[in-house]
C-alpha cells in the first residue's frame, strides 16, 4: 500500500500566475466555510471582519540602489533573462511566508524587497555571482522555495545593495548511486518534485514538511528542516549525506563518505547556516525503497501527560512510530469541532467520553516491522488507558496534512491572527515548557484584549525528549497587527528560553528568533559561529542580519 | 541473556604499577604461545627475533622548560599533589598507544614528554588552568585514557612549554535523568567504568570500542569514536546529547535539547575537535535499558564481495545487525589458523569448504526485534550462498573482543610490525578502496623486503557505505622500524584518498593523519576549521600540531 502524495506542480513565486499573498494555487486552497467561521467567531469572542489586501500595483517598493554596471556584470554571468528587476519578482522575493510577512504584504509594504532577483543556472554561476557581489559589496540572500516563516529570506538591511539569489534553476536529479542508496539533487529542487522523481524509481526520501510542495532541498538543509515522518525517518540532518556549497572563499564540499572521524563534521556547519556561510547548490541524500506497508492509527488518550508518557516509552524502546502527533485537549477539541457530525459521533462512540487527547501515529516499513511496532504502541498506549479509534482519523489527517497553510489567506481575509511556533525540550522539562509557553501566549494576547486560542501538539519524539508545535489564533488588532504579533512572540520566546526549550525546533532562526538565539547559543558559542562566518564570508555579504547574534 | 563485560579496574597510565610499553595489567594480557609464533613466522617469512625494550630509568626525557612560577601557579589551582613532574608521569604522558609510539618508547625515546602532568579536579579548575596557560603561553594537551593510536595525545612541539592535562579526576556519574533517559558523566570517566555504573541500574550506553577499559567519554567525543556495536547503537556522535567544554575564551555548553534548528549544531564542532578547541569536561549521553536479548551468529560467506552485498541489503532495509564484522579471505584464514583443531574441524564441517569469509553478527533488543532482524539476515545471507556456523564463533569472538591490543607487546617483543588502519567509503567505492589499500600496503612493505600479511574486515555498515579495518603484520626492520612504518602509512594513506575513502573512520586525525587530512577537508573546509579554532583558541595553546592542516 503506497500513499500518493497530493502533489502537482505548484506555481513558482516568480511566475506571473502566483498568488503573492499566500501559498500556491488558489484552486488548490481549501477554504473556510460558514461553519468554520462560526466556530472561529465563537472561539475568539467576536465577529470576523473582512480585511482585504491591497493590489499588487499598489505595493510600495524600495528604491533600487544596485548600480547599473553591477547589474550588467551579474547579467553577464547568468544571462540577461535571469536578472529580474520587475515589480512582481521583487515583491515575490521581499519576504517569506510568516504571519508578519503576510500582514506586511497585504498592507502593501514590500520595503524589504531586493534590488534584483538573480537566477543562476548552476554551481559555477552561483560561485561567480558570489565573487561579483563580494567585489562590489552587494548582499546576497539565497532564496529556495520562499517558505521561511522566520524572516530567513527577507533582505534585512538596505545599508548596501542586495540581491535575492533564486535557486529555481538548480533543480532536478543530478545523479543517482543505486549501489550506495543515494541521490544527488540540485539545491533548488522542491521537496515534492524530489519525492516524485524518486517515486518513479520505487524510492522515497521520506522528508515531508508541510511546505514540501514549495520548499527546496537546499532550504531543508540550510534551515535544518523536519518532516511529518521525521520521528521515524530522522530530520534532514540525518538524511543528508553530502553538500556542495558556494562561499565567498570558494567551493566547500562536505560529506563524501558515510561516516568519518576526520575532524569536526563540516556538513554540520552548513546544516542550519541559513545562507550566512554561503549558498548550498547541491544536496546528496540517502534514499530508501518506498515502504511496503504504510499504516495509520489513532487513539484517544486520557490526557496530554499520559499520551506523552506512552510516546516516551516507545521512543526509549526504539519503537516509536514514524509519525507521532499527540494533540493537547484544546487542539483535540477544535479538531473535533471541525469534523462532520458523523465523525464526531464516531469518535464519541469509540471513546465513550469527550474529554481527552487525540494521538495519530503512522508507520512505514516491512510488514513484520510495522506489526511489531504497532503491537508495542498498543501496549504502551493501553498501559496509560488509551482507546483505539481505528485507522480512519489517521487517514483523514494524512490526506489533509499539507492543507493548513493554505487556510491562512482566508483567515487573514477575516481578520484572524494565526501563527505557529515550535520548540523542543527533554522529556523531563517538557511539561513545564508546555505550561509556560501556553500561559505566556495566553496572558500576552489577553493583555491586548484579544484572548487567544492556543493549540498544541507533540510533533516529533526522540529518546531523550520531544518537540511541541503551537498554533495560536486571536482576533487581529486592525492596524496594530504587527505590534500585537511581536508582543505575543516576545512573551512566548522568553518563556521558552526560561523553561529550557530551544527557540526553534524546525522553523529556524532567521530574523525573528535572532534576539533570543544569542542567549541559547551562549557567548562562547556565538564566538565560534562568528569565527566560522568570518572565515567563509569575510566581508559579510551572505544573508546579513540573519541568524548570527549581535556581538 | 545479558553479557557481562570482561572489565575490571585497569591501572591508570599514571599509576606506579603501569606497564608503560603497552596497555594495562600484565596478568590480564593474553600472550602469544609457541603455536602462534610458528604461524606468524611462517606467514611473515622469517624467524621472529627477540627485541627487548629499555628500562624505564633509561628512557630519554626532554629538558623541562616550564618556568617555576608557572608551575607554582598551576599547583595553586589544582593542588600540589596534582602537578606531576616525575619520570613515570612524564613518560606515561609522552605518547598514546600507536605502533610508532610503542617503538619509540621501547627504544627509550620519550622526547615528546610534557614538562608536567596536571590533574584538575573539575570543570572550574580546567577552565582556570587554560586561562593560566593562555596567559603564560603554555601549550595544553588534553589526556583521557591515553589510547590514541594517531599521536593525538603526544605533545607535538617544544617551541613553548607544554603540559599534559590529565582528566582522570573528572570521573564518575554526575547526574542521571531517568525521565529523559540520559546520564551525565565527568569527561575523564572511562568507557568501561561508565558501562559498569549504568549496568548497576539496568542500563547501557552500548559504546564498546576495543579501548573501552581505558578510553574516556571525553576522549570518545573528542575523537568521534565508534564501538563494536556502533552499526546498531550508532557512533558516539549519535549517543552524545550534550557536552560541556572549557576553552581559552570561556565555557562552551552545547546540546541542551534533544533536537533543534537553532543554527549549526555546535556540539558537532566539538565532536572530532581532538582537544584543539578546548577541553571537554562533561558529557551527557543517551542511555538505554540493557537489552533483554543478545544474540550472536556466524556465517561462512562465499567471498568478501558477496558478504558485503548481504550487509548492504540489510543496512539499506534498516535491518542491519548491531554488530557486523565481515572478514576478508586472508583475515578469515588467519582467524582459522589461530583456532584449536576442534574449532577448525567444526568450521570445516559446517562450511564444507575451506575458502570463503567469516561473518560475525550480533543483535541486541527485544525478542521480536532480534528474531525479525535475524530472519532478515538469514534471508539476505542465504541469497548470496552463505552457510550458518551457529552461535559459537560469534560468542568466541565476543568473549575475546577486547584482547587483541594486549597482544601488541608480545608481537613487538618478537620483532613484528603490527599496525591497524581504518577507512570508510560509499558502497559503490568500497571494493576499489579495498583493493587499492591492500595493494599499496603490500607493495610498500614488499619494496622494503618485508612482505606483509594484510587482514581486512568490514567493521561498521551504514545504508550508504561501510568502513574497512585493516591490520598489517610484517617482520620489523630492526633499527628502521619507524621509517618502515612511515613508508607503509604513506602508501596506504595516499591510496585511501585516491580511492575516495576517508583518512580515518574512527581513529581520528591526530598527528599521524594530518598530512592527508587537509586534502580531504579541502581548502575552504580548512579555512572554516581554522576560523573556528582561532575564535575559541586565539593564541593556539590547545593541542598545537594536532588535527589542523598547515595553512
Amino acid at each position: 500500500m503506497r500513499e500518493t502524495l497530493p502533489l502537482r506542480p505548484p506555481p513558482r513565486p516568480n511566475d506571473a500566475t502566483m498568488v503573492w499573498n499566500g501559498w500556491g494555487d488558489p484552486a488548490r486552497r481549501p477554504g473556510l466555510d460558514g461553519r468554520d467561521e462560526r466556530v472561529l467567531a465563537e472561539l475568539l469572542g467576536g465577529p470576523l471582519p473582512h480585511t482585504p489586501s491591497v493590489r499588487l500595483e499598489d505595493v510600495t517598493l524600495p528604491e533600487v540602489t544596485l548600480p547599473g554596471p553591477v547589474l550588467r556584470r551579474l547579467a553577464g554571468i547568468v544571462g540577461d533573462g535571469h536578472v529580474r528587476t520587475g515589480r512582481l519578482a521583487r515583491v515575490a522575493h521581499a519576504t517569506g511566508r510568516g504571519y508578519a510577512d503576510l500582514v506586511r504584504l497585504r498592507r502593501g509594504d514590500a520595503t524589504s524587497a531586493p534590488d534584483a532577483v538573480v537566477l543562476p543556472a548552476d554551481h559555477r554561476e552561483v560561485q561567480r555571482v558570489l565573487e561579483a557581489c563580494a567585489a562590489h559589496d552587494v548582499a546576497v540572500v539565497p532564496f529556495g522555495g520562499g517558505t521561511s516563516v522566520v524572516g530567513g529570506v527577507n533582505p534585512q538591511t538596505r545599508a548596501r545593495p542586495v540581491i535575492s539569489l533564486d535557486l529555481a534553476r538548480l533543480e532536478g536529479l543530478h545523479h543517482r548511486d543505486a549501489t550506495s542508496g543515494t541521490a544527488t539533487f540540485g539545491a533548488g529542487t522542491r521537496g515534492g518534485d524530489a519525492e516524485l522523481a524518486l517515486a518513479a524509481q520505487g524510492l522515497t526520501l521520506g522528508h515531508l514538511p508541510q511546505s514540501v510542495e514549495h520548499a527546496t532541498l537546499g532550504g531543508f538543509v540550510a534551515s535544518r528542516s523536519v518532516g511529518q515522518a521525521s520521528t521515524g525517518y530522522g530530520r534532514i540532518d540525518d538524511l543528508v549525506v553530502a553538500v556542495r556549497a558556494a562561499t565567498p572563499q570558494g567551493t566547500l564540499e562536505a560529506g563524501h563518505v558515510p561516516s568519518s572521524a576526520a575532524g569536526p563534521d563540516l556538513l554540520r556547519a552548513l546544516l542550519g547556516s541559513e545562507g550566512t556561510l554561503g549558498v548550498i547548490t547541491e544536496v546528496t541524500v540517502q534514499v530508501r525503497p518506498a515502504p511496503r506497508t504504510r499504516a495509520f492509527a489513532a487513539w484517544w488518550v486520557p490526557d496530554f501527560a499520559s499520551g506523552q508518557q506512552a510516546l516516551r516509552t516507545l521512543a526509549q524502546q526504539g519503537l516509536a512510530p514514524d509519525v507521532a502527533r499527540l494533540s493537547d485537549e484544546p487542539e483535540t477539541r477544535l479538531a473535533l469541532a471541525q469534523q462532520s457530525a458523523t465523525a464526531r459521533a464516531y469518535v464519541r462512540a469509540r471513546s465513550r467520553r469527550i474529554t481527552g487527547c487525540l494521538l495519530i501515529a503512522g508507520w512505514d516499513g516491512q510488514g513484520w516491522q510495522v506489526r511489531g511496532r504497532r503491537r508495542a504502541a498498543r501496549q504502551a498506549l493501553g498501559a496509560v488507558g488509551a482507546r483505539s479509534l481505528g485507522a480512519a482519523p489517521g487517514r483523514a489527517w494524512a490526506s489533509h496534512r499539507f492543507d493548513t497553510p493554505y487556510l491562512r489567506d482566508d483567515l487573514l481575509d477575516r481578520g484572524v491572527l494565526v501563527e505557529t511556533l515550535e520548540t523542543a525540550a527533554s522529556w523531563r522539562e517538557l511539561p513545564d515548557l508546555y505550561r509556560a509557553v501556553r500561559e505566556a501566549l495566553t496572558a500576552a494576547l489577553a493583555e491586548r484584549g484579544t484572548p487567544p486560542q492556543v493549540l498544541t501538539h507533540v510533533s516529533h519524539v526522540y529518546p531523550t525528549g520531544a518537540s511541541l508545535y503551537l498554533t495560536f489564533l486571536a482576533l487581529a488588532q486592525r492596524g496594530a497587527e504587527l505590534a500585537q504579533w511581536a508582543h505575543a512572540k516576545q512573551a512566548a520566546s522568553q518563556a521558552i528560553l526560561a523553561a529550557g526549550g530551544t527557540i526553534t525546533h524546525h522553523h529556524g532562526v532567521g530574523a525573528d528568533h535572532r534576539p533570543w538565539y544569542g542567549h541559547e547559543l551562549g557567548a562562547v558559542g556565538a564566538l565560534a559561529l562568528r569565527g566560522l562566518k568570518d572565515a567563509l564570508d569575510p566581508t559579510g555579504i551572505c544573508n546579513p542580519g540573519i541568524l548570527l547574534p549581535d556581538p
